[in-house]
């Protein structure tokens, strides 16, 4: 007889009523008298748990009463509605088998455990209400952004994880080698002798993969990528992870008004898609671990966002400049503090900041009319800040080349992204969404370390 | 005026038809006499190129004629049927509009390239009809496995990248650091002071994430991941690459036949996505890379896999030993000349091999009650060999325990694993899908560089 998941018996309960069936799970409690018990069984297809119902009558009663929290049993009986308990139904066993004992030091018993406690044991807290909750939301949402994307014919890039170039010379990168770091080859210069190395040059873990998906742009017109990236930033905050994923779309015949069209309307569809298909974790967040979220994510899945250019916006946070750490003025990189304000007392709405100056943003960002400014645009929500950063790029090969000559890039490592200007270059768009705080904004999570299943920080990379 | 993709002219060309357009794409080719030409118009969003007709009543006439292949135009015109020519509709034009040109060195011009040659411009390639077919053939794959997954209720867990441990033993790994090369901090006795190193110790890149992801499938049930994996080979071969992309599903409560279940499934649910959403894409493949393409892929679709035990299987090979390079005996590993016969010559369609004898499996497959052999499974297809590997793991905790001790595995480093089984340990089965190998099988391309964006082997890491 095939086992049935908890999560049939909730959605097909009609069909399952009075009918005998077969469920495994772990036990999430027991409470036993002399004659009978109740189990209190998880089994991982949904949130809600299944109470199960043995008496003295099974042969191992005396067994099964000595089980220890997080134990696995197959139970059969049959399936019982109980309109008068919290519960909607149980099941009244007939047989119980012990799949697997459980040891009485389990560490994760029927009580509360602090967050930074199960970040301690990231194999087994996936066990708990909490972070059963976490991670299949997590799956829900990485789910939606595909389904999104796909459903308007955008094609999934796998760009590179391994790269010989640093794509905005954005800071810190981890190196990747082959070589015996006991006894690195060096040339007869004695510099590292990277001819040695696996890829025959030094070699990272990438930070964007935006570049290379440009070049799929011009050839799909509308991409996505959704893959990991890395940064060896050694800040020990909890919004920054060594390893974390990002989504960034990019689209051919596309301005920044579309780029921001498209980013409005995907985090929308994501809110309706995790509300609609995860609505008994998002209850629990909402009670469990921030207040107000389910008000807040029905807001913003119903109304227009806001828009702002970086002037007006510093204009407005000028005014304010006595409530922040850091003052403002024109020219500034806009701090969290400042983009929380923006966002929550002044707009009450997530909000598209644009037109930064050049000088803060990257050398592929399109140069406005003005010269002053580039065609960037940053999401800003509530509760988090920045968690969606564009632009329109740069398309027109001299304003480009001279860019990054200011900068003093080298063109030869930019050859091939200096080709799509020169081969039928089109105006195009693209941004990145950091899955995480994507994740901790539709939750309400605080620490990004508790929405990595296996977060990587600064001395920590365990398991 | 929006644009509207060649993609919504071929779905819904009777809306169309006899309407004014505006579509922005690329050229593919320019045919001009003295007063009129053709443009052929691809603009990514689908397989199918769209011709433009434009006449010198346009006045940057002779703009157009001069423009090179490769260049972006912008089109507005009538939509009008072409009853008795090979593309059934084409644009009138009323404006052209040059959005970006192209220079005469355009390096793909309207004649067959070699796959060797197009190697050497991955920015470029994925602008030619074959690569067009396979980037979006393999996005459409990679949304069919999500999408197979999630409709069954599967938890996508993002296993770690980077990680402290050598998952199997799996061979040559990469090693991340973030030290100065140049100048490696060493400890007092003279050895590399990892302490120094971004996490503290030494870490590589994943070779897989099955051992995370029975964490995982502990706490869900159900879960799968997709995710990169790296593997430093040395081996040049048109199946290796050292960045790979990989499915690995892990089933709680599921034993070897449900995970051969599980596999077969999915593979004709992939099969089945893919004709039914890339037809034109896969009528190209079967004329031009791989003949016997649809018919194999469609027999595949609707019959049964086979079952073969290892042992019957050396068997049928030892009878067939004159046929091979490497002889065959019990004991050895099947080489891919083995597994393409069987599945080739012997059974014709995929095949299950199963009970592998345990000295050339890993540690973590269960034993057979023959002490000798482990419920592993491989499935072989035909054209490659290999493409899913899987088996039950050991629940059980003294007999795992009793096999890492054999192979001189660190039971520390492999504490969290052996949680598995001491708290509420259930039989539980996975494999792990090789996602190049499934694109190959899909799309008939022969060589792994040409079915990865921006391929990454010994030597080769261009981008």
């Amino acid at each position: 007889m095939n086992l049935t998941t908890v999560r049939d018996l909730y959605r097909d309960r009609e069909k399952y009523v009075g009918q005998t069936v077969k469920v495994g799970g772990w036990l999430r409690n027991i409470r036993d008298s002399k004659t009978f018990g109740f189990l209190v069984m998880n089994d991982g297809s949904c949130f809600s748990t299944l109470q199960v119902v043995y008496t003295d009558q099974l042969e191992n009663f005396s067994d099964i009463s000595r089980l220890n929290v997080g134990a696995s049993v197959i139970v059969k009986g049959t399936l019982v509605e109980t309109p008068k308990a919290k519960q909607p139904f149980e099941i009244q066993a007939e047989e119980v088998v012990i799949e697997g004992t459980s040891m009485p030091d389990y560490p994760l018993q029927p009580k509360r455990h602090t967050f930074e406690y199960l970040r301690t044991i990231p194999h087994l807290r996936a066990r708990t209400n909490t972070f059963q909750a976490v991670f299949r939301v997590r799956s829900l949402i990485a789910y939606a952004i595909h389904k999104f994307f796909q459903e308007q014919g955008f094609v999934y890039v796998h760009t590179p994880l391994i790269t010989g170039s640093d794509c905005e010379g954005a800071g810190e990168m981890f190196q990747v080698t082959t070589m015996d770091l006991n006894n690195i080859p060096k040339t007869e210069d004695g510099q590292v002798d990277y001819k040695k190395d696996f890829f025959g040059k030094p070699t990272n873990l990438t930070v964007s993969g935006q570049l290379n998906g440009e070049t799929y742009a011009m050839a799909f017109r509308n991409i996505y990528t959704f893959g990991p990236t890395f940064r060896a930033e050694n800040s020990n905050t909890t919004r920054h992870a060594a390893e974390f994923w990002m989504i960034e779309p990019e689209m051919a015949f596309a301005d920044l008004e579309d780029n921001m069209n498209m980013a409005e309307a995907m985090i929308k569809y994501i809110i309706q898609y995790v509300l609609e298909n995860a609505p008994e974790e998002m209850a629990f967040f909402n009670q469990f671990v921030d207040k107000g979220l389910l008000d807040r994510l029905n807001h913003v899945a119903t109304s227009q966002f806001a828009h702002v250019t970086y002037t007006e916006a510093v204009d407005i946070l000028m005014k304010n400049n006595d409530k922040f750490d850091y003052k403002v003025s024109w020219g500034v990189d806009l701090q969290t503090e400042h983009e929380r304000y923006l966002t929550e007392q002044v707009f009450k709405r997530p909000v598209f900041v644009t037109d930064y100056p050049k000088e803060i943003k990257a050398f592929y960002m399109k140069l406005n009319d003005d010269n002053k400014t580039v065609a960037a645009m940053d999401l800003l929500v509530p509760g988090i800040g920045e968690i969606i950063g564009g632009s329109q790029r740069e398309d027109d090969y001299d304003k480009l080349a001279a860019r990054m000559d200011e900068l003093g890039l080298n063109r030869e490592d930019y050859d091939f992204y200096l080709d799509l200007r020169r081969y039928g270059s089109v105006y195009h768009s693209g941004y990145g969404l950091g899955f995480e705080r994507c994740v901790m904004y539709l939750t309400g999570m605080s620490n990004i370390r508790d929405v990595l299943p296996f977060p990587r920080t600064v001395n920590n990379c365990e398991l």
